[in-house]
């Protein structure tokens, strides 16, 4: 017998091992020191491992915990601000981003955390600008992050359609430095729950010199790049018009698309430019909702994953996307894909079931250590209450509702209990690492400061959605 | 001071009275004997009324009761079992439809009322067979129902693609004779929360000289028809081998569209298609999620709206959308249309909170007594709780972020308290007018027989989750 600090049972498990789910009945996992030592069924495990701690759940589904490749988690405090508008970067988003506060972010990411923790999300693909405050709140919470420094040379002011961007340098290299910074003092710490990647914000925000420095870096420092990849009209115009070619072309002639780059959102790419990125060897973050939204376009996942690339999936913001679920990610990327092809049968459930976890973990280079139940890997693991309307009734003979329904109907309030490195961060489905209240209060204190400075400026652009506050219909 | 039985109290209301949301702060209702006797102010209603009992709900927003215009509640236990893949109806929920007994349907529709009521929804608009059940335990929750026989001749089996159905004469008679019966037991009943429509299932699945009764029954009896209108390739190919013209045209021929005509789907109706029942002054039913999964196809709602016509939403079916939830439908058919329309002003959240609540209520002829919080109507309400990761924080100033986050972010769970008739049927997101735990054990019990039974026909369809099955894939 081989003692261990947990043993975690349940009627169900999607390991995801293998090329679907990984489905196991009567299942069990024996965890010692945060890593898994064996997953199986339960008699076997109960009969070699002896634990001092069991958490039993008997109308539960065991899963890993999601991937959430793609994440602002400092614009959370515009939530509900910039949908249903044209020129959502400037005209939608703009007047109110321009106003927040790093203390703002901050209170935005804990929101964005708590909202994500709670529907099963344990690793966090985050992209911002307070970085250092994001790492330390991840490794209070817990959780686990791939964390970069959004690098832009480009001026951070409202541009009006078609104007040509003017570059900072001095800001760009100064975004550059505390993205070095933050390597220095986050990669590998928190129990190696923290990575740092290198995160120029788009082909369009900076310079080629600069890009090609921070791709250095990163291939220096053995990490990746996480990146903007034409995703926007607007990244075209200002690539076309600065060097005469699209993003991806440009970006394969310098050399930044390889093996350690994640690539996001590809809007704008053809599906031969998605084709071209996955040959290349680097991942796609597909942010469905978010580009649903914002440009009422479907970036082209299937056909990067015909080419054998890997998408994981990102919920990006909630000034856009609206909130931080991986539920919603994996329901919208079904959805969407079936809809653009006019094809039932593409992106089934088990396979958005893997985009949110081992195949997003692949995308972030860590599926070594996370994205399946494995023997071996973090214990990193969802436990998920199946006697819900959502989720009810469980059909096993001759084919099994789970993934469907965890796909198609779940909404993410059925996460019940959440674990990363073997330590419960949810239980009961309330986040059990920091206090809930305070969260909210800090959220509700430094919004309230927003609205009011943007005010003039977001009824100066008079956007779709000033005209609806003006008519009354919002 | 006037005296009432309740006030009920929110910060904030969306009243859904005027062109838009009807936004209101500080907000209450004085409600007596089930009808709103005013909506106001706080200060104003509470100087005013005098009432027995106060519900105040100190960080929530009240908004009418949704109306769900097109369900299928019998078909709830065949969740997450229909997704995927090709030719839904015959070959994805054939095989498990063709074993749900009444039982099991009557088990499914409670299934499916404790899911949607706990979502806010208060009005139910369902379609099916066992509709003298369905009729009693609405009435038991306490909640509202528009509801229809499913009248068809077209023989009851699995037909290949294609196939011409055959007719059974005494089958549509019986069913027929079934709503006529419903009609007189039901209609009015429960205090008027109680409707009866005819529920021809569509042009493909009855004679035209059955569906001219149907259509006289109704108008006789100044009632709806709820019909399926051009539903899918196989009833255009039906009916164009049938009659050698489309579905819309041959009813038009017939003379069925018209004011009492509630058409759902029109999944293949073109946009003039859609103008023409529009323009006959019929209204739709638009089931996004259960069209989006089952077709891939967006179905044309908004050339619909263009031409004058109202639009209810639909939750359909759990085989096929999976879930009965008008958050969902809301969020889906905002999306789907900016998706399809590459657009992203197309169908903004404030135009389809007002399909789920007064567009649909006006759809179903009940404008008059439900769909918004109007001096008058009966008092169907739900709270909400803003005090929700997925509603944080709130904005009012420059613009009110509550109508967005209600249709990107919220998912059903934040609903608090919803009342039908001004009684309480939902309690902190309890259904509290029913036993939960023996709704979610008969599911399941009358859910494990129907498997093994569908297990030959199944294998021998050999769909595309047939085959992933044995690939170990699901």
């Amino acid at each position: 017998v081989t003692s261990a600090d947990s043993l975690l049972c349940a009627p169900h498990a999607l390991t995801m091992d293998g090329s679907g789910v990984g489905y196991l009945a009567d299942a069990a996992l024996a965890i010692d020191r945060g890593r898994i030592l064996a997953v199986g069924r339960r008699p076997e495990i109960a009969q070699e491992y002896s634990a001092e701690r069991t958490i039993d759940r008997g109308h539960h589904l065991m899963l890993p915990g999601f991937v959430d490749a793609h994440m602002h988690t400092g614009m959370c405090l515009l939530r509900g601000l910039a949908q249903d508008t044209h020129h959502w970067m400037m005209h939608g988003v703009g007047p109110f981003s321009a106003h927040l506060s790093p203390q703002a972010m901050d209170a935005g990411t804990r929101l964005a955390v708590l909202e994500a923790v709670r529907a099963g999300t344990t690793t966090f693909g985050d992209f911002g600008w307070s970085m250092d405050s994001v790492c330390a709140f991840l490794a209070q919470v817990g959780v686990r992050g791939a964390v970069a420094v959004t690098i832009r040379e480009a001026e951070q002011r409202i541009y009006a359609p078609g104007e040509l961007y003017t570059f900072d340098r001095a800001l760009g290299r100064r975004q550059f430095d505390a993205n070095l910074q933050l390597f220095d003092r986050w990669h590998g710490a928190a129990n190696a729950r923290l990575r740092v990647f290198f995160g120029p914000q788009g082909a369009d925000f900076l310079s080629r010199e600069l890009l090609l420095e921070v791709h250095q870096a990163a291939r220096a420092r053995a990490t990746r790049m996480h990146m903007h990849v034409a995703q926007g009209d607007r990244e075209t115009a200002q690539i076309e018009q600065r060097y005469g070619c699209r993003s991806i072309a440009c970006l394969d002639q310098v050399g930044v698309l390889d093996a350690n780059l994640l690539a996001v959102h590809l809007t704008e790419a053809s599906a031969d430019e998605a084709r071209l990125v996955a040959e290349r060897g680097a991942s796609m973050a597909l942010c469905s909702g978010s580009i649903g939204i914002i440009d009422g376009i479907v970036p082209p996942a299937a056909a990067f994953q015909s080419a054998g690339g890997r998408v994981a999936l990102g919920s990006d913001q909630a000034p856009g996307n609206n909130n931080h679920n991986m539920f919603n990610e994996m329901k919208l990327t079904a959805l969407f894909n079936k809809v653009h092809a006019g094809d039932p049968e593409v992106m089934p459930a088990w396979r958005v079931l893997r985009m949110a976890t081992i195949e997003g973990a692949a995308a972030l280079g860590w599926a070594d250590e996370i994205g399946s139940l494995t023997a071996g890997k973090r214990a990193d693991v969802s436990l998920i209450d199946l006697r819900r309307p959502t989720l009810a009734p469980v059909h096993l003979r001759p084919m099994r509702n789970l993934v469907p329904n965890l796909v198609y109907a779940a909404r993410g309030d059925e996460v019940d209990t959440v674990l990363v490195d073997g330590q419960i961060v949810v239980d009961k489905g309330r986040l059990v690492t920091m206090a809930e209240d305070q969260i909210f209060s800090e959220a509700q204190r430094y919004a309230a400061a927003i609205g009011p400075a943007a005010e003039a400026e977001f009824f100066r652009i008079d956007n779709a959605n000033a005209r609806a506050m003006r008519d009354g219909n919002l």
